[in-house]
């Protein structure tokens, strides 16, 4: 099962995830000049780093819109990636955020957890509610979803903070996901359905972390978005059933200090860093 | 401004949406049958029904969730049906549902209103608050969005129907759409900022449309998801602010009827007949 295969990498080499949610501007000049297509170009630069950075990270997200927005080139890119990822027996999280029903969520089951952009774990939108969770359930025996819960955003509160009852909307979209969750328990505790939620407030985490015990959180607070590894810690100590991603504040690391082929071992440097920056808490 | 193009559309021609939700098993066998990629053959079905319908709907929406499902061959065929909807000076919805924040939105937004994948309105998912729409914003000057409001499946209730201070969490979501659809106005009294809201409840739509005068609605209730023509024809006497979506009801018209060229007829005949079925109230 999915989650019990991420808790162990997380166990033995510390929670890190690592965004490739790569943009053009990223690529050093190495890469930039080779005679090559886009996709090619933007593959290239995920495959060294995905070389040069498994032994340090739990898992990769990949944040589909980075490579939506380039076209059927960044499509080829994410397929490549999603499949390098893959066979190197790493695991991939597909930062897809789809929410759709019925027949139109079995399709994106199909699209993403089968065929040429399949990932062990994609990230759903459940605003629809369970038809928008359960064309997945066939897939869970091997893989894995985080439901967005709680994001990280500034205007997140606009409607997940709403007062319904005496406990906000989000914690209403919790306890649909930990019910859900209950048929598809893994050997380590936690469902192959988790959640995604935010660091922005450390409080708030804690409290959902005790709230939802079996339930593994994908949590991108980490660098960009605020989180410190302090913050983390505390939680993680607690839990020990997060990962915690990072993109841009690791894959632009060799960014103005280097342009050649040596720029993976920037990204080495910071991901290095921000796992000990984590586990040092710990 | 693409409301008012909408609403111009939908006035002189009928509020028909015509969904290429298209699956492989809906191509007719003189289509399956050729020796041209899967993609192609999507494009080619997509393309007869263009033709033979253009002058009977409104608009045409793509379930991007039915082209992922095919990997790059569906990305492909949803580039070129996106591309030759606008081609033909037809409006194109890409059903996407995204929704996501910040610098991923904004991928978004330059993945699905430039270069490949161009379309003039897409679908998108409000959880996130106001960041997962403000990328958007640059674009709403030529382009458009529907945001998720209430949707009319089933299990939209375990959260939309959810009592937020005497007023649902779909209620919540409306206020925010209108809120941020004021700066976008067009001159036909509607914002480019659009609402979803299924139609299985039609006096809840009712509710909707006198509460949110200026938001145009793409309504995914006819046909499959249970609405009729009466019941819609009761609503747009009150608004004409509204397409409505039928997919598979239109699109399947020639199975078990027609394996050959003339299938899109049967298409035509199935979409004048929902026109006529809602026109006929009206």
């Amino acid at each position: 099962m999915i989650m019990d295969r991420l808790y162990d990498k997380a166990k033995k080499r510390g929670p890190v995830c690592l965004g490739l949610d790569t943009d053009l501007s990223y690529l050093p000049a190495c890469i930039a000049k080779e005679k090559i297509s886009t996709g090619e170009q933007l593959f290239r630069f995920n495959k060294e780093i995905i070389d040069q950075t498994k032994d340090l990270v739990a898992c990769y997200k990949v944040q589909i819109a980075y490579y939506e927005a380039l076209g059927m080139e960044g499509m080829e890119a994410y397929r490549q990636t999603m499949a390098y990822i893959r066979q190197q027996g790493e695991i991939s999280i597909g930062d897809v955020k789809r929410g759709d029903i019925a027949a139109t969520a079995q399709k994106y089951a199909k699209g993403h957890f089968e065929g040429d952009f399949e990932t062990d774990i994609i990230t759903v939108n459940g605003y629809m509610g369970e038809d928008a969770i359960s064309p997945f359930y066939p897939y869970l025996k091997e893989k894995g979803l985080f439901v967005l819960l709680r994001t990280s955003n500034k205007s997140a509160v606009d409607l997940q903070d709403v007062d319904a009852g005496g406990q906000k909307v989000f914690l209403h979209m919790g306890d649909l996901i930990a019910t859900w969750g209950k048929a598809f328990m893994g050997d380590s505790g936690f469902s192959a359905i988790g959640a995604v939620v935010g660091l922005t407030y450390p409080e708030e985490f804690e409290l959902l972390a005790q709230t939802y015990p079996n339930m593994f959180f994908l949590v991108p607070g980490y660098g960009a978005q605020g989180g410190t590894g302090k913050d983390l810690a505390r939680v993680l100590k607690k839990s020990s059933c997060a990962v915690v991603n990072s993109s841009r504040g690791l894959i632009t690391a060799h960014k103005g200090k280097s342009d050649d082929w040596d720029f993976a071992q920037y990204v080495r440097t910071a991901t290095f860093t921000m796992k000990e920056d984590i586990v040092s808490w710990l």
